[in-house]
């Protein structure tokens, strides 16, 4: 494992989850195999989860962890080749990255999209120049257009909680006042389409017209534009903000409604409820549920250690 | 003791100071004691001593250590429940202190008072949710009431440096120019009043009149008005700015020299001086004092490490 | 060693790079040296390769490490006596540096000069008082006249990549829109004086008119003002800008052309160029160079590691 960007850099879900439910079950068992193995956290935008259980799964490994937050020290970095640096960027990638590979065995990047221009967001430009010059294996800790520590999380909770064989998961559009980038959505869209091909769930996407995700993400799901059709039988309800595709970056007026409260939750097979956090209660999510029986809100977020442990655990496997 | 937060969360005084005195002592005695737990460190507002020590302390026991600097991320926390959260704040309290207490086993946590609303303030409203919601045992680095590290901290090092067995010690309002809490006086005072009444010391408490502390903290204390008064015969002088408490957050003009200086000193018993630092130098407290043999200021932030590190092994020896 | 500040604290440079590169081929031989003691980081301003590289040394032997970024806490330090504290700094160095050294066995300290005061920079006032006040060894991670570990860093660099035994090593001024310290030049040069006096290297030192570096740094180096000139039969480039020292912190305009690039290099015995990192692309140093072949830049920031790790095994030793 080279990198950790997508869900093609896993073969069989099945397998990584229980690999990270043994982690889980015994989390210090394999504390020798990151000894004198250093991991970088760089994070370029802010981050309390991703930090925090990556930071954990890393010790739990034995590793030593060094953090970097480069967005608050006005580090900004050059990403473009061909630049003469007269402007305000101190710095280009290629050194940068390459320099932090120097002194980390494996780092782990966080980047979001600026959400102005798409083509430059879904190229991942940033992402994809930092590992090719860094040198060593990466974990995406979120970039422009993914976030596969928090969908291999969510399938990791969903294997934990289902009742059924093949549960129906519904990934559900929810309001927000800001424009927020599509890499969760696309991330966790991605994961369910390769767990319902490969037979662990049914997977169906429900959002307002308009806000429709990049058919690469949802090959194969059902995809809906009622929210009520959507939440009829699910088990698990994924609720999740995102800015437009198509008018890239942009918010506009949603009339129908489109929170998750528990009148609608009626409507689902007494569905679990999800939520990568953080989460603006009563806009994005009714507080009746996120304080209700519910929720796995909290068991999710917890789990981000056990999907951060299983990455590393494979990627120090390769680099012994 | 599932969380340190006043002198109620201690009984017998003599006996945590004899225990951090041992530790010491032997520093690292203890240091498979806190093997794979994680200790975090939450801070809204910044910190130097308390940051450091704590961290030095959890690492003597065998800790691991993560420090969450929220205040300058701008991840504002909402604390009030039934908010529709459509503005500023990102994530509820209720979230975030639950996702933390899921990463780590003991939490300790700073934050400052508002210093506008006395009740919201007095009521500690924050740290009483953060201690609730989020599961584990929790430290108090300074709350908005209280600073009890400190306090306990100076118990020790007045232990350390007495020459009677009940000295006279003196908390002195000294003079600032910005708007502090009451934090570390009221927390001061208690824990001096509870060692007063277990005979460990004799209280005064000295400040301008309209500087008077909430009468919970100053039970059976000793108040005046006149600084002069209170020195005579004082082995330990602790110098403290704070604001009013009855004109809550405000600063007024004092016309007496509230100031120590060696003139002033001349009037104690050869005192022993003291404040918790950081000290504004011949505005609270005479440079001629802090560079002389009286001043235990150093030897006081010394100790700091002690104290946190008697509260994390009781909360270590209760988690296993 | 009681502190790394200059060249002055190191006697035979050959015997510290041979330390060095020994350290480099057995990273963790020495990882119970550093077992209990505390490395405390401190940063008044921004750093990536020295906190980096110098963590994870400290580590490497087996320390602990706190980092403590000032810069951004707005905890700004007084460092002038006899001043009354009623302004803007909340702490004096007195203070803060007696603080941190009860808390670390070891301090490193990074400040940048404000460029303006030439003669309070040159006193290196700040850094002084630090080592003064904290009373344990201080290793410099960059102060106003000096960057110790980056000069140390070059010549094993050097040493590691030289084809003669006496090589041509030249100092060479560039461009750069900003006005930037002397610290990197001044020290670079001062280690190849000695380094020249001990019979390792030939030194020279290129820069236009008006850019004279303080004679007390470039002793027995020859001095030209013909980038061309200096460049006949050079083994080494430094590339590096500054700002005047004669008129201090001043950036005037050069008409001639001092941006290295492969035209200039083939005035040079083929020679390996060096950086001390962050650099401007095709404003410093141009990009055909940092991506081809004679480039050592990357190879000159992972040896900050080795440099860094030899200066704490001296100081850890003496600690013993």
């Amino acid at each position: 494992m080279e990198k950790f960007f997508s869900v093609e850099d896993v073969d069989e879900l099945d397998k990584v989850v229980q690999e990270a439910l043994s982690l889980k079950a015994n989390p210090h068992e394999h504390s020798e195999l990151g000894k004198h193995k250093m991991l970088g956290l760089v994070f370029l935008n802010p981050s309390l989860r991703t930090r925090l259980s990556t930071q954990k799964a890393a010790i739990n490994l034995g590793m030593d962890v060094m953090v970097m937050n480069m967005d608050k020290d006005g580090w900004a970095l050059e990403t473009q080749d061909g630049v003469v640096m007269n402007g305000t960027t101190v710095e280009h990638i290629r050194e940068a990255a390459a320099v932090m590979g120097e002194y980390c065995d494996i780092l782990g990047l966080r980047s979001f999209p600026g959400l102005k221009d798409r083509e430059l967001d879904y190229s991942e430009d940033l992402f994809n120049k930092f590992v090719k010059f860094c040198g060593v294996p990466v974990v995406s800790l979120e970039s422009a257009t993914r976030h596969p520590l928090q969908s291999l999380t969510d399938l990791i909770t969903i294997t934990e909680h289902k009742k059924v064989q093949k549960p129906k998961v519904v990934l559900a559009w929810a309001p927000h006042i800001k424009a927020l980038p599509q890499a969760v959505p696309n991330s966790f869209s991605e994961w369910m389409c390769k767990a319902q091909e490969q037979g662990l769930v049914e997977f169906t996407v429900a959002h307002p017209v308009g806000y429709e995700l990049h058919e690469d993400f949802t090959k194969g799901a059902t995809i809906v534009n009622d929210l009520d059709a959507a939440l009829d039988g699910a088990d698990f309800v994924y609720v999740k903000n995102w800015s437009s595709y198509r008018d890239y970056g942009k918010v506009f007026p949603v009339l129908q409604n489109w929170m998750l409260d528990n009148q609608k939750l009626k409507l689902t097979n007494d569905a679990k409820v999800m939520h990568c956090l953080p989460v603006r209660r009563d806009l994005e999510l009714a507080s009746e549920i996120l304080d209700g029986p519910n929720s796995l809100v909290i068991k999710e977020a917890s789990n981000r250690v056990w999907a951060a442990q299983v990455v590393l655990k494979r990627m120090l496997a390769k680099l012994k």
